[in-house]
C-alpha cells in the first residue's frame, strides 16, 4: 500500500515532507486537507492525526505526524533515501537533532508568529496585529542571525557545514519561504547574505520540485498583497478618526 | 574522557539529562552553570554552547546542546542504556520524535511560560505578570489533556501505551515538576488523574536519583513563595492606590 501524504500547500511543514518525497523518489499519494475549508479538523482527518494539524502520514497501519518526526521516519523506512537528508553517523545525526529542537523555538516561532499577525489572520477572521508583527520579527531576525553565525559555520553551502542539504535545510528553508512580501524579504532577510545563499542552494538542490510545491504561495501572494493593503487603509483610516475624535 | 554534562538543576532539561545519565549509569562529571549568576553568557560557556543555554554536554571533542538531542544521543552512544529510553524499533522512535516535537510548542511553551511570568519574574529582575501567565496557563492545561487523552491512551503506565519509561517521559515529567506551588498545583494538575499516575509512575522508575535531582528545587519553594506573596501584597497595595486615586 503505497504511503500517503496528508498536507496542505499552504502550509509550511506540509511542503517540506511534500518536496522531501518528491526528491527523494518515494513513492506517495497526496491528500489535500484544506486548512481554509478546517478540513483538519474533521472527525474523519482526527483519526489520523487527534492534534487536527498537517502534515500527517499513514504507511500501512502505522500513523504519525510532527513534520520532523516524519521527515526522519521516511529517511529511515524507505532505503532509497540518500544518507545526507539523515545521517546515519552518531554525530552529525545528533547534530541535525539539535538544529531540528533549537528551530521549534527560534525561527519557526518567530517566522510563524510574524506571518499569521502581518499577513494571515484576516484569512482566518482576524485582525492584523502590528505589535505582535513587530515583536515576532525581532525573534525571526535573531534566529536568521543565529542560523548565519552558527548553524552555517563552515565551508559548505548548508547548515552545520553541510555539502549536501538535510532534512534541518528544507524544513528551515521551508519555513522561510513564508516571507513572500517584497519588502519584508528586502527587511528582514536583506542583512543575511549567507542565508540567502543557502535558500537559493536548498531551492537549487530540490529543484524543481522545490518551485513546483511553493507555486500555490507564490500565487496567493498578490491575493495577501491586496488584504495587507487594504488593512493598512482602513487601519490609516481608523486612526485618522481616532486623531480626529482626540481633538475633540 | 569522563562525559562532561553542563548544568543549573534549577533548569528542567538540565534536571532531565543529569537524571538520565544517573539512571542508566552513564559515568560522567556534572559541571555547575549557575544561571542566577549568568554564567551561561560566558564566553568560556559559549565556547561550549554559542546559544548561552544549559544543558550542554561534551563527550571527548564533540559538542551538543538541546536537551532531546543530548538525551538521544547519549541513549546511542553508551551501548549500557536499556532500549526502553529510546527504542530501536522503527516505529516506536518514530513515535518518540513526535511526542518530543509536539512538547516543544505545546506543554513546554505553557509550562515554562507560565512559571516566567507567575514565579520567576522577580529573579530576573522582572515584574510577575499575571495576564501572561493566565495565558500561557490555557496553553499548559489544554497540553494535560492533551497528554491524558491522546499520548497516555493504551494499558501502560507511561506514554505511547508503554510499560517502561523513555526519553519523552522523562523531559516531559521534568516539564511539569516546575510547578511547585501546591495551590498551582491542585488547581492544574487536579483535573488530570492519569497524568498524576503518570508523574508518579516516572518519579518512581528513577528513583533516588529524580528526588535527589529535584531536591534544590524542592529547597527553592519556600523562597519562590515568599516572593509571590511579597508581590500579591504589593499588587494589592497598588490597586487599592489605582481604586482611591480614580475614585479622587
Amino acid at each position: 500500500m503505497k504511503l500517503k501524504v496528508y498536507a496542505d500547500r499552504m502550509s509550511q511543514p506540509s511542503r517540506a515532507v511534500l518536496i522531501f518525497c518528491k526528491v527523494t523518489g518515494i513513492d506517495f499519494e497526496e491528500i489535500k486537507v484544506e486548512l481554509s475549508k478546517r478540513q483538519q479538523l474533521s472527525s474523519e482527518f482526527k483519526e489520523i492525526n487527534p492534534m487536527g494539524k498537517v502534515p500527517a502520514i499513514v504507511d500501512g497501519r502505522f500513523k504519525l505526524f510532527e513534520s520532523h518526526a516524519i521527515l526522519i521516519y521516511l529517511s529511515c523506512a524507505f532505503p532509497g533515501v540518500p544518507d545526507h537528508w539523515y545521517p546515519a553517523d552518531l554525530f552529525r545525526r545528533a547534530k541535525i537533532h539539535s538544529v531540528l529542537d533549537w528551530h521549534h523555538s527560534n525561527l519557526r516561532r518567530g517566522a510563524a508568529t510574524y506571518i499569521l499577525n502581518a499577513v494571515l489572520a484576516p484569512a482566518f477572521g482576524r485582525s492584523l496585529n502590528p505589535q505582535a508583527a513587530a515583536e515576532a520579527e525581532k525573534i525571526l531576525s535573531l534566529s536568521l542571525s543565529t542560523i548565519e553565525n552558527v548553524w552555517l559555520k563552515g565551508n559548505g553551502r548548508f547548515l552545520l557545514g553541510g555539502f549536501k542539504p538535510s532534512i534541518a535545510d528544507l524544513s528551515m528553508v521551508c519555513e522561510i519561504m513564508q516571507l513572500l512580501d517584497e519588502k519584508d524579504r528586502r527587511r528582514i532577510l536583506g542583512p543575511h547574505k549567507k542565508v540567502q545563499q543557502w535558500i537559493e542552494s536548498t531551492r537549487s538542490a530540490t529543484s524543481p520540485h522545490f518551485h513546483e510545491v511553493h507555486n500555490i504561495l507564490f500565487k496567493a501572494k498578490t491575493k495577501f498583497q491586496v488584504q495587507r493593503s487594504v488593512h493598512a487603509n482602513s487601519e490609516t483610516e481608523s486612526s485618522l478618526k481616532t486623531t480626529i475624535s482626540s481633538k475633540m
